[in-house]
């Protein structure tokens, strides 16, 4: 039996130093337990969402220097790690110094290389270029470098023949980073070109972002391959969390193996940087964890967020946060959220009411912050807004025509209390409590610019940016069971959703919102999230053939919400004009989200700031629809 | 002889019937001159920066639909156009529908097809993927077209036989796109392949942003193709301005013709959408524009910007702007640059002093409204601001410990003056004057984050967040020169630069800002935009051994200004924290960029939110140097 220990290292980005020390670690106690093999993930030195970092060459020297250093440590033990690699002698497709994201492995003080090869490690040979992933910006993969050598991918991807402390013989090992394992759409499937190279076992050393039911995916895709391939494998991803300046992601760990029948033997937690010791019989092809656990679901939500805002606030080195709380389902799920992670007295509550706010939320907000145990103000925002409004309402100004009055719009006031509400008040309460205030925008809003920029819009983070409306309550009934009691109370989740800035949104007068989010949701949903994104003129065909409800899942019908194609249309279009109009330039300004979702706002979904267009086919189906 | 009609169109990104109109017009103007051919630049029906909306196959079927229009209008005429090219039997590397970023061409309403390929139109071979270029992203290249039908890209890359209506025998052209003949970093070199096939002319179509000094390149390295080749060449450039959310571009078209020489013959003007005529003596390999112009110098800052500028407005259908004006040079010469395009009455300027304005600049802003004959209004914000911190100042909370008190410092009453000033006034006066208001900031404050978030750091677009603070006064030189006055006060550009938002900032008594521009600009710059990026490893490295201001280029001896190693290095490792740490975090939150420089903010040069990092060579220099 090999003995394998596999580290899900909660890498910090950006800082070598920091990493090597968290390595130097395993190794001592890989090398205390005697087992054969230490595995380290992908890019355990650098991070793997760092930027343009990549184009500093003392940055890239630096990573070079501590892989030696773990060449150093390797004493006894075989030690498999994901790095940087730089060849000075090449360059890449854009002219800066050629590098590689590859796997090394090394051996008693020395690099073991890949077997007839002429690298002195491997090299990824799928780079993912789509959603957050950028891989080829900055790495040259291993089918350009085949091409560069005129020879087949088949002579360059190599396995490794790593030593094996208590073994006589080495161990034939397919070493890949993981892009390699999700070939689906790629001309080359890597796997299949160790297979035929006696390979005993596979190692997938990743960075791979934590998304919903992802690991769901990864466990049939690689179930089929090493069922079909008959090889078993182990796969170690990073933990902690990682950004690209507009989303935030955590990494789930969840390392894991499968036997060589396909089947997963063992997986390790999720959201928790652990090293693990798994035993590997190469005649039958099993690998196992010592200690054996396989978790029958993927992570919540809920896990999801806390670990992920837990790791952004510690990498912004912020203990104290400020919550703008409404009364409202968002900002109680904010705050809940942020309270599972922080000592009471750490999070501050503020209600900013006006004249426009019921005692209903106001009462809501309070007794949310008697729950919750948290220091809480009420500040209430009337008087300022109301000084605000006479030095400019009707403001005179003196142009060539002559004397020009700038009125305010009940619209403009209203965005006038949101950007009070964060721009004057919570953004110095967060400077006076030395921390930072938050952004409670949930994706439905964030989709149809349904916020203030500068106000409700503003904050360090985003934490419930990639969850729809819907997702918002889920989330709100798996925190009062997180916390075993209402925390979040129970009108919470009844009262009519409401922006409280106006009489025309009055909750006690039974009005808020101008989304049903039960149709909504799924609508705005349906524009970002799919395969197949839709537009105007798919949701229009599905319309007209009676599919829609079922294309959207949404769950209410939609023919209780339209009575006419007319109104259909007017709905229709109202969003799609908010969606791809004036909401992206809201999108371009508001904070990071911390992204959950298999398409998040940001960098993952690119967008630019255009007007918003219908197609030709789109506007032939709506004028015959309109004039039957 | 001839004739062939190229079209600097002005792109409306993602707006296919837009850009439709506009192609149909150049067609319908190219048949009454009865012309041979017409060359459109890439992607002109679709726009180059329309961020993932390539993902919606609703928005290919409808370029798809325009490309067959342009087809049957070619009676007559040759018709060369750039357009998405979709081939719904294969996948991308990320799954979609395969794209081409293609280069089509048609005569007599039917499709002219490359000669000797299978395919009926040509691919862009060179997929640029670095700075604000993510090509990749969507397309497949030529390259990996050749390498999965397991041909030579020699056989898969072929000219065009193009019928010439006025000539008996079809011309050929080497037809590619862009990137095509930036080769110098990519293993293969489209022109070098093209160049044996007989080809009489090369054709290359662009969609490439304009950036200060790009032109000069474009012109050696195209002579220098041409003349290597001896093969004349057209380049036809998009015109208008685009966007991918973060950065705004101007195209400046500068179509131009190099002959087989490799000497520039003729070059349209840069941002002037037209139309131009070049006759082609293929026997010569002669190419010139019948009206023939040469233009000296290439695009200054502020063309760019004006055309830039005016182009976004257009994009985002305002007319009317809100400016702060401080009395300082930044935000005056921000007046002057949307006064440079708009009408007087539509740019109302605003003053907001507190008590730490000065008379100075109290009266240079009132001075400058003046000059321009803008609207003009002076509204103190000294009595909100004091009115919050009565509020706010030792707001009394209740934690579980006990009591704990708030206390505002003077850098907190900093910030709120700057979030009081855009938050609170701008914003609602750029709605109430149905505008925008605009952020005033320059990349040196961007880069150290010397700017508040929601505040002076707000607004809808940064004109001048591309320009270093020396750029500013150069611009700000421009600008008089422009208007033919002193628009732009001359003490504007003699005061010290100050923020004014505290007594240790006054003016008056010559305190102000903590940079000397005439350093640290270059400073700066040396992090962002050199080939090799600078970190303080390197800079320390050249202070060490007195190559420091040679390769900064700055205008101000750095020994003038640090006395000691300690004082130098204080001052790089403050700067280098601020860049690399908490200033992310406000990009992030930060307006769109004109940009202009070749490295802005944004897209361009992508950042994680991370903790500042020095390497360990660093280290070890400093430590070296400080012990001496």
């Amino acid at each position: 039996m090999i003995q394998i220990q596999t580290v899900q290292l909660a890498v910090v980005p950006g800082n070598v130093r920091a990493n090597w020390k968290l390595i130097e670690k395993e190794i001592q106690k890989a090398k205390q337990k005697q087992v054969d093999v230490l595995v380290l993930p992908e890019m355990c030195l650098s991070g793997y969402l760092i930027g343009d970092i990549w184009e500093q060459d003392s940055f890239l020297e630096e990573c070079e220097l501590y892989g030696q250093r773990i060449i150093e440590a390797s004493q006894n033990l075989t030690i498999v790690w994901g790095n940087v690699a730089v060849d000075r002698t090449l360059i890449g497709n854009d002219g800066h110094i050629r590098k590689y994201n590859a796997a090394f492995a090394a051996y008693n003080g020395k690099l073991v290389s890949p077997t007839n090869s002429n690298l002195p490690y491997t090299i990824k040979t799928l780079l993912p270029n789509y959603r957050q992933f950028d891989d080829p910006r900055h790495f040259t993969s291993m089918i350009e470098v085949a091409a560069e050598n005129h020879m087949p991918i088949e002579a360059t991807l190599q396995p490794f023949h790593l030593p094996i402390p208590s073994q006589k013989e080495p161990l034939c090992c397919g070493i890949i980073l993981c892009e390699d394992s999700w070939d689906e759409n790629y001309p080359i499937r890597p796997m299949h070109i160790l297979k035929d190279k006696q390979v005993k076992l596979f190692i997938n050393l990743s960075a791979s972002p934590f998304a919903l039911e992802k690991n769901q995916k990864r466990h049939r895709m690689i179930s089929k391959l090493t069922r079909d391939l008959q090889i078993p494998m182990l796969y170690v991803n990073q933990c902690g969390m990682q950004n690209n300046g507009k989303n935030c992601y955590v990494f789930d760990g969840q390392s894991a193996s499968y036997n060589a029948q396909g089947i997963l033997t063992g997986e390790t937690a999720a959201f928790n940087p652990s090293s693990t010791i798994f035993s590997l019989n190469e005649n039958i092809g099993l690998i196992t964890p010592n200690e054996a656990t396989i978790y029958a679901s993927s992570p919540s939500v809920l896990e999801a967020l806390r670990y992920g805002l837990s790791e952004f606030l510690k990498s912004i080195q912020i203990h104290h946060v400020v919550i703008g709380v409404s009364g409202g389902i968002d900002s109680a799920v904010n705050a809940a959220l942020y309270r599972s992670i922080l000592p009471a007295d750490q999070v501050l509550l503020v209600n900013l009411p006006t004249q426009f706010n019921s005692h209903v939320t106001k009462n809501l907000a309070h007794q949310l912050a008697l729950n919750l145990n948290c220091p809480y103000v009420s500040i209430p925002i009337h008087q300022p807004i109301a000084n605000t409004y006479s030095e400019l309402h009707n403001l005179s100004i003196q142009t060539t025509k002559g004397i020009q009055q700038l009125p305010i719009t009940s619209f403009m006031q209203e965005n006038m209390q949101a950007r009070d509400r964060s721009g004057r008040v919570l953004a110095s309460l967060a400077a006076q409590f030395q921390g930072i205030f938050t952004c409670n925008a949930n994706k439905t809003e964030l989709t149809v610019g349904y916020g203030t920029l500068y106000g409700d819009l503003a904050g360090a983070i985003a934490a419930t940016g990639d969850l729809w409306k819907h997702q918002i309550y889920e989330l709100g009934h798996s925190l009062n069971a997180f916390f075993n009691q209402e925390i979040i109370p129970a009108e919470n989740f009844n009262i009519n959703p409401s922006a409280e800035l106006s009489p025309a949104q009055s909750i006690e007068k039974g009005l808020g919102d101008p989304l049903i989010y039960e149709y909504h949701d799924y609508l705005l949903k349906s524009f970002i999230e799919p395969w197949n994104r839709a537009t105007p003129e798919t949701i229009l065909g599905w319309y007209i053939d009676g599919t829609l409800d079922k294309h959207l899942g949404c769950t209410r019908k939609s023919s209780e919400i339209f009575k006419t194609p007319f109104e259909f249309i007017s709905d229709l279009e109202k969003w799609w004009n908010l969606f791809s109009g004036f909401s992206v330039a809201k999108r371009i300004q508001s904070p990071p989200i911390l992204s959950v979702s298999r398409r998040s706002y940001g960098f993952d979904l690119r967008e630019s700031q255009l007007q918003p267009y219908y197609t030709t086919k789109y506007l032939q189906l709506k004028e015959t629809l309109l004039k039957k």
